[in-house]
């Protein structure tokens, strides 16, 4: 019996042995972790550097990838394929030049814009939309050409389809969930999810309690939720990216809101209601709950084996081949 | 019949199509540019990026060499192996983590100093060397363990011997002659020498006039001086590093004097009274002139064909492969 192959889309952990062994026991054959939120590139290769420690110290649970073939190959060797991220590209200082220097540095997600209009693009949250900068397209563009994978989870509607006009490969969005099931400035109109498709992208559903509403009071419910994108997007376009943040704190989510960019206080997901870190999903505590997360698909939504598959990680790997 | 392999160990050239013309004429099949002198990680990535630039510009002249392989497939297809390096340890900004990052995107060949005290060791013009640092023995090892050349040319006497005794793997001076032919800082003592060979590594010998003195005044006689320093160190260490400035004026040299450390005038491997770029050597004021080099190591010093194959490139070669 072959195992199962699941991939996390994307996660905001602090990673250490503790929780690299949750991945391991949630059977995730690849996880994108989060380098950058705002850091620039000295602090991305900082993080950099402190996964690579990671990875040796740890080499008998995790491996860094490179391609498709190294998330194949630490699946068949039962160990978990990190493929580096970031939520910003804050880390190539608007150089373009930078794109190929990361990627040769092993980066291989990377999301236009985080919270804020950067030089790129506009943001979910900024109230206009600049759209794909010029620099914006050149950075698709190079992104393209090395092989990088680009994320438009945080980026505005305008500046996302924008993107995926310009990108001769399929994009991604890592962690978000359809508009027209929840309504929030975090997830994605049913226009931008067409010219996803279109272009060939995958979507990874969250399980993020602030972008997710209703849907994540149970895992039943949650896959309800899969089951109604998978109608607007097909079998074929969706993933998981749980937007997990196991052991990541106050301060962590201070910096995820405010950076250094503000000195009044910012909510991000959540609003002046509701400022902390959001409760988290029993259900989806660690990536331990993959696994009952694939037999909800089946027993409670009614996917087939097959199509189960391709949600918890085929869909992703197949996006990885033809990205990477 | 097969074409001889020419290796110049370092330059300070401003490399355009026209210098890797040059490079051509002259048969070299591998060169270390300087893409930093006192320059940080940013700007030496920018250097990186210019430096792609010009290796895809000009394909059909050179390839950025990362592996001794890549310098036998260069000469074999008839171009100009790029062997990427620096003189200083700058570029690592002080974090051990960047010297394996600056490996992945393609540095193979790191000076520890410049001319001044650095967090790693003592430098040829400061007062006081203060042999190589308990980071620069970290650095070293690390340098090691990724495979990248540890360049002592213009590294502290005391500093450069540290540095061959903590180095698992040899060690090179690339661009340098013995002092004991011509006494200046920049130039290295026997004891140092003789460290060098024990540990495997290399001198490559210098045509810059400053630090050559009367041995420039024609090829006959600079040829002289690589059979007394043959005689010194034995014939399997010695190569050439004609540290030549093709294209260089004034701004570099005073950007090399003086970076960013002082408002008053330096003199580097000058003096006051000698201020100025040192007059180009008229039989070497390109890599034109190897051709010619090999030939007069042959005609006018006397050595047989093998002995200059190994003096042009060939022990530079090995060693490459020994590092890399």
């Amino acid at each position: 019996m072959t195992r199962d192959l699941y991939i996390d889309g994307l996660e905001c952990s602090n990673f250490d042995r503790e929780v690299l062994e949750e991945l391991r026991d949630g059977n995730i054959s690849c996880v994108t972790p989060t380098l950058a939120f705002w850091e620039n590139a000295a602090e991305t290769m900082d993080a950099l550097g402190r996964w690579r420690d990671l990875a040796r110290d740890n080499a008998d649970l995790i491996t860094i990838a490179r391609t498709a073939g190294d998330i194949e190959s630490a699946h068949a060797t039962g160990r978990t394929a990190i493929l580096l991220g970031t939520q910003n590209s804050s880390p190539i200082d608007d150089r373009i030049r930078y794109v190929e220097l990361f990627h040769d540095m092993g980066l291989r997600v990377m999301q236009l814009t985080y919270n804020n209009q950067n030089a790129v693009g506009g943001s979910c949250y900024e109230p206009t939309d600049s759209g794909l900068t010029r620099f914006g397209r050149e950075v698709v563009r190079e992104m393209n050409r090395v092989g990088m994978v680009v994320d438009l989870s945080h980026v505005g509607e305008r500046t996302g389809i924008d993107a995926i006009e310009a990108s001769g490969r399929p994009v991604a969005v890592t962690h978000a969930n359809p508009r027209s099931l929840y309504d929030h400035p975090r997830n994605k109109g049913d226009e931008l999810l067409r010219a996803l498709v279109a272009n060939g992208g995958v979507i990874g559903l969250a399980t993020y309690r602030n972008i997710s509403g209703p849907w994540v009071s149970s895992r039943a419910r949650w896959c309800d939720m899969v089951r109604k994108t998978v109608d607007i997007v097909g079998i074929d376009h969706v993933g998981i990216g749980t937007d997990l943040s196991r052991k990541s704190g106050e301060a962590e989510l201070e910096w995820m809101r405010r950076g250094r960019w503000t000195r009044t206080p910012q909510y991000g997901a959540g609003s002046a209601t509701n400022t902390g870190k959001a409760p988290k999903v029993e259900w989806m505590s660690s990536t331990r709950d993959f696994p009952a997360l694939a037999r909800s698909l089946s027993a409670d939504a009614g996917f087939t084996d097959e199509e189960t598959a391709k949600i918890m990680g085929g869909n992703w790997l197949r996006f990885y081949r033809d990205v990477l």
